[in-house]
C-alpha cells in the first residue's frame, strides 16, 4: 500500500504547489496552499487561502511573511496533519477537547464529528444509572 | 456549531486588531491585543495591554520588540489559550498547580476557581475519615 | 558491542557524505544524503535524494535551502531515526498510527510491516469472539 | 488571592530590573537578575549574578550575550520556575532525579530537601520488611 | 551536599573551558569540550573532541560552526546530561532503547551496561516458566 503514495507526492511537486508558512500563536507551520484548501472547501482555512485576493485576513502577516493565526500551536498540530492526509491522529498527551476547540474555530465539520466521538468514548461512564 | 466561528475570526481581521509578541521566559507567543485584554478586564494582562501609555512595564521589550514576561512558558500556554477562546484545556502532562500559579500571577480570577476545582478533584481521597 | 560503532562513523566522515536539511512542516532535520538513500533504495526519500538531477521536488526548498516536505515533524522523527540506524524506536506518547501514516507516505515498506505489527499488538482484544 | 500578585509584578517593572538570557545547554531562558539572586542568596546562581564584577564565569557568554551554562535545559525549567515564584512544580513526565541533580549543582538547598522528599515518597515500598 | 558543587563549576570557569555547539539532527546542544571528553576517554565523542587535529569529522560543521552529528536529538539529550554529571536520568516518555542506540553509537560502555539493565528490569516477566 506504500506503493501508490509517492505518486501523490510527485503529482504535488509537478503542479508546483505554493508553499506558505503559518505563524500559529508564535510557532511556524510550513505547508502548501492545496493542503489548506483541498480537504474541506467550506472551512475557514480553505476560504482564507483559496485565492490571494479579497480576503480580510490577507494583511495579517508577520515580518517574515508568515500568516498570523491567534490560536494554539499544540492543538493546531493534529489539525494540520489531518489536512495533510485526511486522517486524525492524536498522541496520548493531547487533550482532544483542545483539538475540538480548533476544529470548531476553523469550521472543519468532518473533524468535529470525529473528535466528539473520541471525547464521548473516553468519558468515564456516569454513575447516573438509576438504582432500582 | 463550527458555522459561526469564522465570523468571529473575520470580524477580528476587519477591526485590524493589533498583533504583538510576548517573550515569556524565552519562548515567543504571538497573539492580539484584544485576546490579552478582552476576557478579564481587571486582570494584570488586560491592564498591561489596554493602552500604550502609562504602563510601567512598557519599557521591558527584548531586541525584537517582544514584551518580556519573567514566567514559565509551559504553564503560560494554557493561559493564553484560555484567553483566546475562554475555555481551559489541560494536557495530561501538565501539572495544574503550575497553571494555577500563573493564573494567580496574572490575576485571572475566573480561571483560578476552575483550576482549584480541578486540583481538588484530582486529589487522592485523604485517609482522614475518622474510624468509629 | 559499542566497539565497532565508531568505525561506521569514521567511515561516514571519510567518504565526505553530503549534509542536507529537511524542512518538515516547519521543523528542521539535519542529516546526510546517505541516511536518506541507504536503507530503502526503492522508497520515495531514496528516490528524491539519490542524485541531484531530474527530480520534480528539487525546486521546493525554503529560503535557507532546506528541502520542503509537507508532513508532520512529530511523526517524521522516528522515521528519520529509523533511517539512521535501521531500528524503529517509539516513545510512549507517540501514536504509532501517525508514524505508520508517514511510513506509507514515504514508501518505507519494511517499516510499515513493523508498525502494523505494533498497532495490532497494542489493540485491545475485541469482543468479537462468538458466544456459543 | 490573585489580587496582590500584580503588585509584585508592577514593583518589578518599577525597579527597572535587569533582563538577561541564559543559554542552558543550547536553550534560551530569559529572566531577570532579581529572579536569579533573590531566593537563595547563598546559591551559585545568586553568587554568579549578584554583581557584574569579579565572577569567573563572567566571560562565558555566547555570540548573543547569553550566559553559557553547561547543564540540561529540561531539568533547569522547574529550577527557574522555582526561582520565579518560590514554588516547586513538576510535570508528570519529568524525572525528579534530574531536577535534584540541577538543584545540587546550583546549590539550592531548600529545593534539594523538597526534591529528596518527593523522590522518597514516589519510591515503591521495599520488600525489606522482615518475614516473621 | 549542594555545598561542594559550585567549586566544580568555578573550576570549570577558571580553566577557560572551550564552549562548542553540536548540531544533532537539527537541534543545537551547547556544551564544553571537557564535558565531551572527560567521562569516557575511549568513547567516540572523546576521541572526536580531544584535540583539533587529525580527526576525520573535523570538517563537518554547519554554517554557524556547530559540529554536525547525524543522530536523534531526543535520545542524545540523556547522553549529554550523562556526560555532564556522570548520572543517567530518563524521563517517563523516553524509550530506553533509543538511548541505548545512541550510547552504542558513541561507544559509551559504562552507559550501555546501565541502559541494558534498565531495559531488562522494565521487561514484563515472560510466561516461559515451565509448568510442572
Amino acid at each position: 500500500s506504500g506503493e501508490n503514495k509517492p505518486d501523490i507526492c510527485i503529482k504535488k511537486a509537478c503542479t508546483k504547489d505554493e508553499w506558505l508558512t503559518l505563524n500559529v500563536g508564535g510557532k511556524m507551520f510550513t505547508t502548501t496552499r492545496s493542503t489548506l484548501t483541498g480537504q474541506n472547501p467550506g472551512s475557514m482555512l480553505a476560504r482564507m487561502f483559496t485565492d490571494d485576493k479579497g480576503v480580510g485576513w490577507k494583511s495579517s502577516v508577520d515580518e517574515n511573511g508568515a500568516y498570523l493565526i491567534d490560536r494554539s500551536a499544540i492543538y493546531f498540530e493534529p489539525i494540520i496533519n489531518y489536512l495533510r492526509h485526511n486522517c486524525l491522529v492524536l498522541d496520548k498527551n493531547i487533550n482532544p477537547y483542545g483539538v475540538l476547540e480548533e476544529a470548531q474555530f476553523f469550521g472543519l465539520t468532518s473533524l468535529i464529528d470525529q473528535l466528539e466521538e473520541i471525547i464521548e468514548m473516553n468519558q468515564p461512564a456516569n454513575d447516573e444509572t438509576p438504582i432500582t
